[in-house]
């Protein structure tokens, strides 16, 4: 029998009536076959009520300083308290259900408590349940650690549950219900003609995601491609079928650009006349890091004369204050000329899987911004996707004449 | 070390300030020499919330009707969120602590879902972190059944929770902190000289409890009682010793009485000639018992004439209906030939452990009503108290009456 596992995000399961839904949807799938399992998140706005109230009973209500042990206990009853509705609301509608904890499971995760990793699911208790009718409604988001104490995965880490338990269960697929309908060609907000895409990679979907085209949580998009889990976004308020993560060998024919993503929250710093010398790298993002500053892209141009070069970087634009402090003091012993930096940048880039075998989509890219003028401050390129810097008010025009090059309002053979 | 337990319930975990308060109470003992454990019960309303939502996915929104074993996961999360808060609390004024869901110590306890029963306590754990100088903040109410499933233990079930844990970790004291100050001589709303007893036996706490003076859970008495946990009443909101109920072996000298308890949701059903035969009284009650309808007092005279009897007995007055239906039914093959009824009766206690070994405290009973042309309906008597029956709207001066007939108001030698 086909098995899958279906996840509920918060705005899914918001509050009684939502849940009667999600009960209604699931039985469907039941009914029309399948075994499944559920993963349901913590109604909306219940986590941030309960990292309210340590924050309230932590110093300087600030709930990153308290013991996140006892973070984790008390977060963590948000998705017990939907996992047991849920549970009930399937029997009521006649079906056998009943929730699971992750310690019930169990779950074992490390013990980095608030972003806690899974390191084991034993899937036996489920698959037993499941083999007997029962649908599994498992509470997302938990896991337990050390000295049986629960833990939790992190802010969106219910998808995370949701594709691990479908490794665990050996599902065949695993949908994750969400407020939108799947995943689009680039954002339709700023471009109406942007498509659904059928089927994307796990690796487009990484690279469209950590851009910025936020749909999932870029660790469960991982941990599919890791495990092959073939992973479904869909709409939990329309019925009709989203967007397939898969492995690239079930696309028959790779488009070339799959979408356009963009990021707004750009900073970009400039070390201008760097030492071309070993380890001068490591000096600059050493202190950045250890101040938990994410640095996003990275360009340095090989030193022409072999003495010095410039390094480009960009940041988040709200790290931006503290990154120019940080570097500040360490540019004399670092023998840095001179610092520069931007605020209103943005990040375009185009992502696709088939240009690993096609040439030309770069430069696609640069001669479309060119004909409208748009200066290119930084290029960065991976296998899979071109990324440029430009001033941010270009953001929504490059946007929609990309879109428009690479034709990504139609259907391509991609589609099976 | 002396070891005590601290339990507080709803009200005193209310909110974020009410649980810093707790934290602060809590330390002063710590700091003053005893190992701690506490046990938490929900924020007040909390429970209700969520048993609000268990009733709204369920089938007429009845929780009643609910897989009670979802019921207890989801109503038991109330509990992990303040047992968390409250070890936080304690943390950031710099003391150990750590929470305990009951089926991390384990609290193991039957498959009555809802209304479970503690079965056992392993007590390792808890006293391991005692003895470390940690303060286990242990989460009322829950225990674990079978196939790790969590139970809860019934409405006021945190009590018993901190009973059990007591006994389990051989703590010197059980101390249960509420909105009232401690057990009084009879309700003070109704007779201003009630004074609050400084130890009161458990037999007489059962008595008084049953009969209407709420401050314990009547399953607590009983445990602490089989068990001989010290048990200390006492507000949470005022610093002042509460009252202590011990074994009678630890009050020097008895009262004769200790307190008039009362009870106004009465309602009174007269059999009228009763065949006087075996099985009889199993035919009246059995029907009862099955509709769940709890029958308090019940009165059988010795046969005149040895062939009929009459039998009264008092219910809740809300069953009233019912229980006339039920009995009308099998009124005539019971050969019951009438069938009176009252609602309007009250029924006032006279307790204390005192009265096994002085005569006369029943006859100073029926004098003290005589004199002011109360008129008694039913008697009954066990071997500490001696219960009436009279008209409702005599149940404020019936207590004060008595209340000073007994010279409740003054300490006497049973205080050491």
């Amino acid at each position: 029998m086909p098995r899958i596992v279906m996840k509920f995000g918060g705005t899914s399961v918001a509050d009684l009536n939502k849940i009667k839904a999600v009960a209604k949807r699931v039985a469907r799938e039941h009914h029309a076959g399948y075994e499944v399992a559920v993963v349901v998140s913590a109604m909306s706005g219940v986590t941030n009520q309960l990292v309210g109230y340590v924050d309230g009973v932590t110093q300087g209500g600030n709930a990153n300083l308290a013991d996140q042990r006892e973070y984790d206990s008390v977060v963590a009853s948000g998705e017990q308290v939907t996992s047991g509705l849920t549970a009930l609301a399937l029997q009521e509608i006649g079906l056998k259900s009943r929730s699971w904890q992750g310690w019930q499971i169990p779950i074992i995760t490390d013990n980095a408590h608030g972003r806690a990793r899974i390191l084991d699911i034993d899937g036996a208790r489920l698959i037993a349940a499941l083999e007997q009718g029962e649908i599994p409604v498992i509470a997302g988001f938990q896991g337990v650690a050390e000295a049986r104490r629960q833990s939790t995965l992190g802010r969106g880490g219910s998808d995370t549950s949701a594709v691990a338990i479908a490794h665990a269960i050996k599902a065949d697929r695993c949908d994750i219900f969400t407020d939108v309908d799947g995943v689009y060609t680039t954002d339709p907000r700023i471009e109406p003609k942007a498509r659904k895409l059928d089927r994307i990679t796990y690796e487009e979907m990484l690279e469209m995601a950590s851009l910025g085209a936020k749909v999932l949580q870029t660790r469960s998009v991982e941990l599919a491609m890791k495990h092959k889990v073939r992973v479904q976004v869909l709409s939990s308020f329309e019925d009709k079928p989203g967007t397939l993560i898969v492995n690239d060998e079930e696309i028959m024919e790779q488009a070339l650009v799959s979408g356009i993503a963009y990021s707004r929250n750009e900073a970009k710093i400039t070390l201008f006349a760097v030492p071309d010398r070993p380890g001068v790298a490591a000096g600059i993002f050493g202190p950045l890091a250890e101040a938990a500053i994410n640095v996003d892209m990275i360009v340095q141009n090989s030193s022409v004369d072999g003495k010095t070069t410039d390094m480009t970087f960009t940041i988040d634009r709200k790290d931006l204050p503290k990154s120019l402090d940080i570097l500040e003091k360490s540019r004399a012993a670092l023998g840095v000329k001179q610092i520069f930096h931007a605020a209103n940048v943005s990040k375009i880039s185009v992502v696709g899987v088939g240009m690993r075998s096609h040439a030309g989509v770069a430069q696609k890219m640069f001669q479309t911004l060119a004909d409208k003028g748009i200066n290119i401050q930084v290029i960065t390129t991976s296998e899979i996707k071109v990324s440029v810097l430009i001033a941010e008010e270009f953001t929504e025009l490059a946007v929609r004449i990309l879109h428009d090059a690479y034709e990504l309002d139609k259907v391509t053979s991609q589609l099976e």
